[in-house]
């Protein structure tokens, strides 16, 4: 197989591990599934994808390169070209998605055990989001609370959007994620739209 | 059995459960390690724990009252006893023990799946202490800011809580929890000793 095929191949396998996560959550989605949906065997969807979490992972990875491009106009990797409204506004967002959010949750606690497989994307990815939301925070220095530094303030504003899609998963009736995040905004001095 | 000794039985079942733990993580785990521990078959532990997730749900209820006791001077449940100050010292504390604050970050998070074991328990968890971090902000209200009430507040100040452990969790020598958790207190004009 020619390695443009391959790339088609993973990337319409991850296309239907989107659709199966939105429709049977994190539980629900098996490898199993996926396959069945994309017509191959679970033998052959293993050659790209040996373990649910490889999957998963990759899933996650094509969320944010989507997340960027689309909210934030931004290429994969570059958080820090998101401003605030637009990072408000996949908040909305995924307010509408709870498979994807669920898929996150579960998969992101799951690696901070030892040995997970999904250890060092999550490390990684954590760092590189404090940096690009640090990055976001810095545009708005002069509105941050007197004695704060948007280096202090990152991993707080990313604790804050982590912890609320928790709240949000177990009691949708009781938590309103977009308007708790955006309360959060009101904090560091900064008014959303 | 008298229920007596089924209750002394359990209780060194979760203690035997939290040695388990802050020696091998959540992952390491096994009811056969604990049963090991305790002088038990795994059947008989079985008795009492039918699954992992009941155990662990256990050993998290049992920290709750123990923090309660210890922090809050408070009897279980109580979590509106709690002052601001004490929760800091909570915070600090937790950070010398990644093994139960691992096992409360995966199971949480677990607890989002569909038909999870440990659903109700952490929805109504958060509940009680959604409403108890309420009471605890009422206390400061004077102090807050402008246009946020304690309600709003809550949910902000556990998902703070929460999301912070991951972070810390994925990446100890970067994140630094407790000193976060009180650069949030100061966002909301609440000044810990």
């Amino acid at each position: 197989m020619t390695r443009a095929r391959g790339t088609d191949r993973r990337a319409s396998i991850v296309r239907a591990a989107f659709e199966v996560i939105a429709e049977r959550g994190y539980r629900g989605t098996s490898l199993a599934a996926v396959a069945e949906r994309v017509g191959l065997t679970q033998q052959g969807l293993m050659h790209y994808f040996p373990t649910k979490e490889d999957l998963l992972t990759a899933v996650l990875e094509t969320r944010d390169e989507w997340d960027l491009l689309h909210f934030g106009h931004a290429p994969p990797g570059d958080e820090s070209a998101m401003t605030v409204n637009q990072l408000a506004d996949l908040v909305d967002y995924n307010a509408t998605r709870p498979g994807i959010v669920q898929t996150y949750t579960v998969l992101s606690a799951d690696s901070v055990t030892e040995d997970h497989p999904a250890r060092e994307y999550f490390h990684d990815r954590y760092a590189r989001v404090r940096a690009g939301m640090t990055q976001m925070l810095e545009r708005h220095r002069e509105e941050l609370p007197p004695g704060t530094t948007p280096e202090q303030l990152a991993p707080i504003a990313i604790a804050v959007l982590d912890g609320l899609q928790l709240q949000w998963l177990l009691d949708p009736e009781e938590v309103d994620m977009p308007a708790g995040f955006r309360t959060f905004l009101t904090l560091l001095g900064i008014k959303p739209d």
